[in-house]
This record gives structure tokens, sequence and C-alpha cells, in this order.
């Protein structure tokens, strides 16, 4: 019997904000696998380690991260590899996935490695777009309001014309392209309402507005979050 | 001392699905409210049954669901009203969301109601949008990727501008708007990657391509997923 691989949505940082099928499944695995940085601990690791139990053969999978625009491809065939032979061995084994699998998650880039020869079965989890606003106290979007989600390494114009229309808008992976995003909010008119969020639901998340926020300091998982009536319910 | 409001995401469905801290806080509070059909059973409340401890005082939000676009102010206004009366009690009090509060939820009419003048704190919860996405076996978006979530109940050359140009999309709250929908996908020759997804998580899922799905039984909670790419991992 192959074994089954699957996408663990662990959520967007508080370990409380697992599931409970994730907790169940971390704990029946044999095997778990999590993205890293090339030197020093996992994120992904860090959120689940007070559910873990011992004895897991652990795989970093660990990534020179520079912009994740540009994942190398060995890692992910690496990665593949040595999960395919544990679960050709009979082993089950688990990726663990910061927020949602399919939201904007590197676990894309082993599902498309490995869906067709094994079975890979998706545990949805709570993406960080959810707890951004839940953090800000702020519906992101209600009635029939329009969402963008919109990657801030996009070109500036083409930033501008996404935005231009949108009722509510999520701009994700900010980081370094803040300069850039505050200056399409402010030719928009929508900087004043924009709240800006990094590390949310973790012990060192921070929610300011635009402009308490210098770009250097803004790491890459951070998000703004905008609705053009101010908020969502009015 | 006053009770603390907390907005309860309960997940898309699967009673699994539900967050640890969900279920601490379900557990903990005196009081419960869901919204509910004007006869019959709330689905917020059959989620959770499982978890559900005895005892509990219970507040059905019974709402007359036309179209969620006329939400019957009194209900809430009503709701507020009991919701408040056990607070000053210094009663928590927790309202079940289906997904995520803030996701198109209804709760933002509490919330907006609430906010003001109590402690209130919102738990977000796996959404139906990545449920969705982990049912059919498909990242939802990834990389650059433009993601733009389009009530359906929007007029239908509204729905051709938005989704002209989207990179993926989901079509949310599709139900009887569905015809409009797969006309506007096919003129934009989307409809032959499209999916559709009704009660996702749940026993009742569906997963259908759009030719296999009529009108008449696509329910108030159904979405259609759609990648310009066809998979938005390619």
């Amino acid at each position: 019997m192959t074994g089954t691989l699957y996408g663990l949505g662990i959520g967007p940082g508080d370990p409380e904000l697992i599931t409970l099928k994730a907790l169940r499944l971390l704990r029946a695995v044999e095997v778990i696998a999590y993205p890293a940085p090339e030197h020093g601990d996992s994120l992904a690791r860090r959120i689940v380690a007070p559910h873990l139990p011992e004895g897991r053969t652990e795989i970093a999978i660990r990534m020179p991260l520079v912009e994740a625009r540009f994942p190398a491809q060995e890692v992910y065939d690496s990665a593949a590899l040595k999960l395919g032979e544990h679960l050709h061995a009979g082993r089950d084994a688990a990726v663990l996935c910061e927020g949602d699998p399919f939201f904007y998650g590197s676990f894309m880039y082993l599902f498309g490695r490995m869906a067709e020869n094994f079975r890979v079965e998706v545990v949805p989890g709570v993406s960080s777009l959810t707890a951004c606003a839940a953090v800000l106290g702020a519906p992101l979007a209600a009635r029939n309001d329009v969402l963008t989600v919109v990657p801030a390494p996009l070109p500036e114009a083409e930033l501008l014309a996404r935005l231009k229309d949108c009722d509510a808008a999520a701009i994700i992976k900010v980081g370094r392209h803040l300069d850039k995003v505050r200056r399409v909010l402010e030719d928009l008119r929508l900087s004043a309402d924009a709240r800006y969020v990094e590390h949310a639901t973790m012990a060192s998340q921070r929610v300011l507005t635009l402009d308490q926020v210098s770009e250097d300091a803004a790491p890459y998982f951070s998000m703004i979050l905008v609705h053009r009536r101010g908020e969502a319910w009015r």
C-alpha cells in the first residue's frame, strides 16, 4: 500500500489556529516536511511545535528565498524524490503549509510534481487573508463587494489598474514593495483607510497605518487591507 | 465585568475543520448564537453539534433568507439586544459563523451593532474559498496571480468586466445566478476549465463541470472557481 501525501494547512501562525483535522493527521503520519530558510528554523515547524510528537522523520525543504518568484526547482525535485520514497514504502507524509496550502502557497510546487503519481489530499487552513481581517477587527468584504487579492511584486502600473475599481483589496507579499504600494494607494486616495499587518496572530504581530511603517522594516509576509468604503459594513 | 462577544469562524462544514481556538471558546462561553432559517435547523449549529456541551443558552438568529442582500435589520437589532443583555450580566457569548466571520459573513451586521459598546474578538476560520480549492484539488492562486472574488448577484455586464482580466477567480453565492455566470464564462472562454462546488467538505458536497449542473439545483452556498491558465501552477 502506497502512502498518502497530505498538504496540511496549519493556519497563519497562532498554534491554536490549527484545525482538528490537521492536528489529527500531524499526529498520525510518520513523515513531515516543511519549508525552511537556507539556514535556521522553519516558521511552519515552529507553528506546529507545541503539537508535534517525538520521533517523526523530518524533511526540511531548505529554500534560498530571495523572492518567491524564482523557486529553486531542484530543491522541490529533491523534496519530491524523498517524499516519494516514503510514500512508496507505505508511509504517509504531511507537508506543513503556513496558512492554506492552495492560497499562494509553495505547496503547489510539490503538488505539481506528485499529484499524478500519488494520492494527495489537501487540508484547507485558516489563511493569512482572513487572519489579517480578524486582527484588524474589520470585515474583509461584505454583501456584493468584489474582493481583489493583489501580489505587491506586480509592476506599479498594473497595481494601479487592479486597485482602481476594487471594492475591497488585500495586497499581499508587501515587504520591499511597500513604497510602491503606498504611492499607488495615495494616487487612488485609499491610503488613509488602508491598514498594514505583519505576522498576523503571532507574538510578533504588528498592525500599523501606512505612515507608521517603513519599507526596510516590512517583512515578505506582510499584507495591506483596504476597503473603498473605509469599512466593509457601511 | 462585562462579557466578551466572540465571532467564531467554525469552518466550511466538516466539523473537523474547526480550529482549536474556536473549539476552546465554544466550550468556554455560556451563550451561543447562530444564524438559522425562519423554520428548521441552523447549518452553523449542525457543524459544531459534535463539539457542543449541554446546557448552553442558545439564541437562534432566525432570518427570512430570500437573498442575503436584504438582511432584516430588526432581526439583528433583536439579536444584538439579547446578546448585549448577556454580556452586561458578565457572560461571554459566541456567534457561530460558517467559514470565516469577516469573509462575506453575516456576522458583520452584529459586529456593526456591538463593536463600539462591547469587547468583540473575531476568531478567523477556514473559509469556503480555500475549502473549495482543497476539494477540487487545484491551487486557487499562485505566484503573482491576481485573485478576484466576485459575488454572482452582480449584474451580467459587471461580472463580465470583473472577470475579463482575472488570473484566478472565485464566483461566490452562485445559486439562481448560475445561468448568468455560465454565459459570462462562455463569453470569456473560461467555462471549460471552470469548476462548480457546492457544500464543500460536507457530506452533501458536489463537484461538477459547468455543463453538469442546472440552475434550479444550485444552492445559495455554491461557488465556481476558474483559472485563466487552466491550472494555477502552470
